[in-house]
């Protein structure tokens, strides 16, 4: 219930609040004033922030506050959760670090039995905060707001969680919900999962992890998810897991153990940050192949040599084009077609061609999964065959997935597809990887 | 000889240059006419094309002709070819398709017997053609100049090679030359590795290979040259090798063949296009690590822990910092730096904490490469610490790699990064990967 709290409170304290650009402080309030929700500035040492009524502590404001945003320096916070505990608020997040990761354990407990004694759920310490793009919500000190959007995003580091966000704000990857989980002194993983399975605004789950420390829990929150996961697990070496020790101290266990479990909770482990998202929209656009059967069809010979090697090497098998079929093909097709999978519509090929092969495999069955190659040749038209690619998309269940290359000349024609749910690769290679990663689809 | 008269041709004919936009004889004949050559269009059906006078063949020019680009119907390409004898003409480019790639193996050899006879050598046929930034010659249909650079690409995939200098032009790679293979009927690879290894605007060799006609001939001029060679082979699998055979006819034979062959003659192969271009520009920037052990230094502890896991996966080292020096840095950073490699410098670092370790780092030798990672937090000034990072590769001989990660924040950062000479990776693992792959320097 009170995690609800964290995107539903209605009053909401900033403690340590600042007028100073910049500090942690001033940004999340600043961030926080474009949301609907009553906002307390809490500083001791301001009467006005940004034209806003400062106040000396949670005690002294008059209405009820339901979470409080805490940016003080480490030593300080435990005086701040007794009086938010005397003032009833029964959420916070504690954005300050300093704590069991820089090996202070004992300040940290401190913090933690405050909470437990006045029922208080903590979010944190050493973290970014929350984002809720649909509120316009912002409690983080990162100052834009992703676009709105299917995909939550769970960090367990502060800092890569602001590089995603700026990256998503770029690539207008639209995001629902980001939670930043620093230390999980309280709150922790599956309390999450669980509750972004209660999210209407949520369709899938990306998470960032360097350890569990409640790895049962969590298993059991995986298994009952009735959304997709996407994990990309750091410290997966002895380098990363030493790592990962000196950064959050999570206790960075066994990479097979971690494996395993992924894998028997049905979670699609991936290898990049951006593989996560990657992965995660395919759901979203529900381009989940049943099975790994791949038709390509490319205007460039070579390009369908590199997506065949890719495909293999990722466990894609290239499907098998019945004999009738490309028969049938050929007579819709100039003589120097590939004869074979990849359907190569060689480099003259104008959309018309493309077409023909999408409209011939359009019933069939013995593929699971499309993947259209486009090369700019002089007299191919990108945006038009990514307009029958799109088009085809409406009329086909099978996931559908593109690989335009190049530069300026694709740049239209990629925006075409994105806009209308498809996914596009900069090269096979990488589509190969995301591809053989997305897993069943729950959507 | 007759390599150099590829680039170095005076006077050159088009045949087959047509008036019609967007056909192959009229975008090869346009972008000659923005070099400094004599270029004469053939086509027995036009007067005039683009202002230039027309002529009916070869024979029909009085003057020398040094160089004939051919993009006729495959079955006229004999009759062209036996007036480019008469005419004397001893090197030609021939563009079209339909020969061997399809199975037309005896037009094929017609067309080479007519060249042994009367001593001409042959680029193609199957190709996009050449292209030479330096003196804006653009014998292809490829209708953009890239930039004038270091890096030249051979391309056995004439489609791909399209798609590759369309990103190249986006991107701002420079290249020097461009040289689509097809066919390789007559002129191959080894006499192109020998021609570039004298070529003085050329100081790093990109291949994109799906098999080798004459391996032997290979091997030797790799041995031999005295400049990085940089190779995507294609036709690793079964199913690339499949789809090889059925594009450009090459006997892509067994991978292991292949890849022994290029660790034999130093030759650096890579797994996409783009990297490539990346292990070919850590050439050409000098910045060729001696051993692979890394310093890595970063304000976001999670790409810190990405960064190790990546590196150790490609076999990087992650360096280990000399006691003393530990002690050292933790006078210059704050308490809660990671105390070890990966240096975490922490999410509020200034450029003065980045430039700190940097100049403690400066004379040390327990590390090779340094990987600088940067993520846009609240106080990080993104352009600040490119700055500092580009003094320092200036005082430093150890290769730099930067991994600014993020989206419009760290813009203009990457910017100052490429524009001086640090190559700049979205995330740790594709750093990892081309790090790992880039090699001795020979530039």
């Amino acid at each position: 219930m009170s995690i609800k709290t964290l995107f539903e409170a209605e009053s909401i304290a900033v403690v340590g609040a600042s007028h100073q650009a910049h500090k942690v402080g001033h940004d999340i309030f600043r961030n926080l004033l474009v949301s609907r929700k009553k906002i307390y500035p809490i500083n001791p040492n301001a009467k006005k922030i940004l034209g806003k009524k400062c106040y000396p502590s949670v005690l002294a404001v008059k209405e009820k506050i339901d979470l409080a945003v805490i940016a003080v320096h480490a030593t300080l916070v435990p005086k701040v959760m007794n009086e938010c505990a005397k003032k009833g608020i029964k959420s916070v997040i504690i954005i300050s670090a300093g704590f069991s990761e820089i090996g202070k354990t004992e300040l940290e407990k401190n913090v933690f039995d405050i909470a437990k004694r006045n029922g208080i759920r903590i979010l944190g310490p050493n973290c970014l905060g929350v984002i809720d793009t649909a509120q316009k919500f912002n409690a983080t000190f990162f100052n834009k707001l992703p676009a709105k959007g299917d995909i939550s995003f769970v960090s367990q580091s502060g800092a890569l969680g602001v590089a995603v966000l700026d990256w998503a704000v770029k690539k207008k990857i639209g995001l629902s919900k980001f939670i930043s989980i620093g230390n999980t002194l309280d709150i922790n993983v599956h309390e999450l999962i669980d509750y972004l399975n209660e999210d209407k605004n949520t369709k899938a789950i990306c998470l960032y992890l360097e350890g569990l420390k409640k790895g049962r829990e969590f298993i059991n929150s995986a298994k009952r998810s009735k959304k997709p996961i996407i994990v990309l697990k750091a410290g997966e070496t002895a380098s990363g897991l030493k790592a990962a020790a000196s950064h959050t101290g999570a206790l960075a266990s066994e990479h097979a153990i971690y494996e395993g479990a992924f894998k028997q909770c049905g979670i699609s482990q991936v290898n990049t940050l951006y593989q996560l998202f990657e992965v995660a929209q395919s759901h979203v656009l529900k381009a989940c192949p049943v099975s790994l059967r791949a038709l390509i069809i490319t205007n460039a010979g070579g390009a369908g040599v590199i997506a065949s090697d890719a495909f293999e090497k990722s466990g894609i098998e290239i499907a098998k084009i019945p004999e009738d079929l490309i028969k049938y093909i050929s007579k819709k097709l100039p003589p120097e077609w590939s004869h074979n999978n990849p359907v190569d519509v060689v480099g003259d090929a104008l959309p018309e061609r493309y077409e023909a092969v999408l409209n011939i495999a359009e019933k069939e069955h013995f593929y699971d999964l499309i993947f259209l190659i486009l090369t700019p040749q002089t007299m191919t038209d990108p945006d038009k065959v990514a307009q029958v690619f799109v088009d085809f998309r409406k009329r086909t269940k099978k996931p559908c997935f593109a690989c335009f290359m190049g530069g300026r000349s694709v740049d239209k024609a990629k925006n075409i597809l994105s806009k209308n749910g498809i996914l596009n690769f900069e090269e096979p290679e990488y589509g190969a990887e995301v591809i053989s990663k997305i897993g069943k689809c729950k959507v």
